[in-house]
């Protein structure tokens, strides 16, 4: 489930009525699966109303694509529908993703607008790859970024991940707690994500265990028997400040005798004034190291209001709203055509208009730079061409010292100039050759890690929960002008 | 993935921790793990502002537990770990959820604080499957109710679930497949859903294939070529009105020469506007059998306001919102203990208080009982004690003819008079005995047809989209007594 093998069937249906369209094409006049083409990954909108997104995923798509096939039952089944030729079914029978791969870094903070993934294959193999592909970038970027905003709520401090009981399926569980990990939280309450991701695994006690005591106190001292040197009592089974804090305390006496410490568990009432009188206390029985966990439908929003007005919490269990984004259930990745083979073999730039102007896209084969100042502070992302020429690989490069002018990608009057200070950064990077990984991959703390450094690299402003700044995400003077061409043509045709 | 086994760590971790903690009490004084309990699963409010809720996930909640264990590999994990003995590992080897289990069918119509599932079992299995319960059913559940919601809103038309893209994850787009398929979607994009569960697969063609011909009207002809029987042309890559209908209706008239009909996508734009317009040209092209699929972040709100206005939508590509729940991404399912063996072998109800009121709980082991009029209408469910005494297994059961007085189940003073109509059903079904299956499973076909069946028997008052009627859910007198009985036991004691 959360490793293996996946069915190529995973894919939406057209996308295979259309390979078989792209293989007949391929079939009449050329070798089989031939023409080629170039997708792009990018989401339209920040979630949650931010400034700032984190890109993940990427590892889990990595894995999934070099071994994605159709079984002999999968065959079969697409056989039954009866519209598939035999021809086309027995190409499916070997078909392995045999495309390159570009992608930003699993952990980045990213931007609307700019290509996160770039796929490089025959048309039929990055068609058949689209469901997948968004289907696990999307949900695991959503889940980082909404970490991400909970975890620096928080003032950075100690989030533990207990979503598995509201997650959207078993692997919206598995992806959240390997997603949430990512964007800062500690550990996570799913064990199997414990064993399989390698994340930290963290539990209190749950309300079942106090009633199968015919005594709360009795409850208490049986599990810190148990686990003497990580017990943390969940203490609102009956009442929280009559029944619960006594008890905790009476049997936390005892651990602290012991030379142990403890935390209590607050998971209903109003946090503010149950914690500040439960911390009271803790305090005047001489149990000022016992820690404060809370939970009880915490968002970033409660997170952040809580601690600042003081809520002496030491620790935040948030499940449900990390899990699934809560009411922003959906990170709004698309995947989208960028340039296609003609008939000659040349790699010509496309792009689509659509009636929304927010869904036309920005054409060619391109690469995002990340300018920063001299002290490594981001400043703007920029789309360059990556290919300048049908033919060629010519790539926009920016020299340090040099003036150059961006553009807004949509508001063709707004522009700004730069003067490059520090080299800048191409974000893409080549991860599949072939549809062989060509390097390796980071371990998920390695990520972790990475993704804080980077984040760490933006200004407050861009973080704020309401109404962030919006960082720039332009283009070259070179791919404006290669879309406003596109544009005028096409327009002149309608 | 969405078949095939789940190994047990899939629980939360602090559901293993609390479960040693009971081996260990049974091992000291009794037999390993004899100590019985009995845990219901509920909800607490309705998902959406809505009135009802469609209770889906447990036919994948029975395949799972009836192969629910640890592997060799997870047991190393957990001695890893170093916080759990060689004699409880060596329990975990051989575990199996060998309790019972009572369930409402699934499909049917629910409400909150009802008893969806109940559990009898020892408490370690008890405890062990909480996670796993609750993610499989909060999240079908989920999904059943806001396809049933769309569903209704396009009035019980063509609904089509297009969400892989962005559901939450891998299991995210399979659970999402199947439990839409029984809200009332017709069928899927997701090509292996149709293969696991047998749902009826649909696509249209995606923007790119549009766009990999030089020209719309060339890449329409080679679709129609393909497929002359299942052709619903996207028309709006470049410009749904100047563009993508003329060629829609170039191409359709060569179909209706042909004997074929076929159909128009809308992907962005005012669907209102556009609907009709495009209507308009195909009906003067004379092909006013031509369908008109729309498409583009619809949810019920948006689909109840297009079919009120009238826009001539003969069916609906539905993926975001009806995948994941839009603003409301979680079902509020919890699973609580409701009886507890005593040290004498008695099954003593329990129940929580917590500091929230909403989240105090029903004690004793339940039954729901869904009271109709003698023409099938349902008029309010009932929640009565299923083991009227500790040592024994006496019913409440109600006869056709008599009054009966039936109580709010938390403000006090609320309650009514009902004489008994229709005999009424016992909704709780028993569904395995020992862990083992105790009648067959119906197929997801005939889940969907009871489910529809179900649903017409509740006014149209419940249905609405915003601010609907409340539907009674009460409990019985004695349910009522032991409950305030528990209650004041308790508040003596604080």
């Amino acid at each position: 489930m959360a490793t293996g093998q996946l069915s190529a069937l995973f894919t939406d249906f057209y996308s295979l009525t259309m390979a078989q369209g792209y293989w007949k094409q391929s079939h009449s006049h050329k070798a089989v699966n031939s023409r080629r083409a170039v997708f792009e990954m990018f989401f339209r909108r920040q979630p949650f109303g931010g400034g700032y997104a984190v890109f993940a995923g990427l590892g889990t798509l990595l894995d999934r694509l070099t071994d994605f096939c159709f079984a002999a039952d999968d065959i079969a089944f697409l056989h039954s529908l009866g519209i598939f030729e035999d021809g086309f079914l027995d190409y499916l029978k070997t078909f392995r993703f045999s495309g390159s791969l570009w992608a930003i870094d699993e952990g980045t903070t990213v931007f609307p607008r700019e290509p996160l993934i770039r796929i490089e294959g025959n048309l039929i193999e990055c068609q058949i790859v689209e469901g997948m592909l968004l289907n696990i970038i999307n949900f695991q970027s959503l889940i980082a970024t909404k970490t991400r905003r909970v975890w620096l709520a928080s003032g950075k401090g100690s989030v533990m991940e207990f979503g598995m009981r509201r997650a959207q399926g078993l692997d919206g569980a598995m992806s959240a707690s390997r997603a949430a990990y990512i964007g800062g939280a500690s550990g996570t309450s799913n064990t199997l994500a414990g064993k399989i991701f390698g994340i930290p695994v963290l539990g209190t006690m749950a309300h079942s265990w106090v009633m199968s005591f015919s005594d709360e106190g009795e409850a208490f001292t049986a599990y810190a028997d148990l686990y003497p040197d990580r017990t943390i009592f969940l203490i609102d089974t009956y009442d929280t400040l009559k029944s619960g804090i006594g008890n905790a305390i009476k049997v936390g006496k005892k651990l602290k005798e012991r030379g142990m410490n403890f935390g209590v568990r607050l998971d209903s009432g109003d946090i503010q004034y149950l914690s500040t009188e439960v911390r009271k206390l803790l305090d005047n029985a001489g149990l000022a190291n016992a820690m404060i966990t809370v939970s009880n439908e915490l968002n970033e929003s409660i997170i952040e209001t809580l601690v600042n007005s003081g809520a002496p919490v030491n620790s935040w269990g948030v499940g449900t709203h990390m899990v699934t984004g809560g009411e922003d259930s959906a990170f709004t990745g698309v995947y989208k055509m960028a340039a296609c083979e003609d008939a000659d073999g040349r790699m010509i730039p496309v792009m689509k208009f659509s009636d929304n102007p927010e869904k036309t896209t920005n054409p060619g084969i391109k690469q995002v730079w990340r300018l920063k100042d001299s002290n490594g502070a981001a400043l703007a992302d920029v789309q360059a061409l990556d290919s300048l020429t049908p033919d060629g690989r010519e790539t926009e490069t920016f020299v340090p010292g040099s003036r150059y002018r961006f553009w807004h990608p949509s508001a063709d009057y707004r522009h700004f100039f730069h003067t490059i200070e520090a080299p800048p950064q191409p974000l893409l990077q080549q991860r599949l050759a072939d549809g062989k990984p060509c390097m390796p991959q980071p371990s998920l703390s390695e990520i972790r890690t990475c993704s804080v450094s980077d984040f760490d690299t933006f200004d407050s402003t861009y973080k704020r929960l309401l109404n962030p700044h919006i960082y720039k995400v332009s283009v070259t003077e070179k791919l404006r002008d290669l879309k406003l061409g596109l544009i005028k043509n096409n327009l002149g045709d309608l």
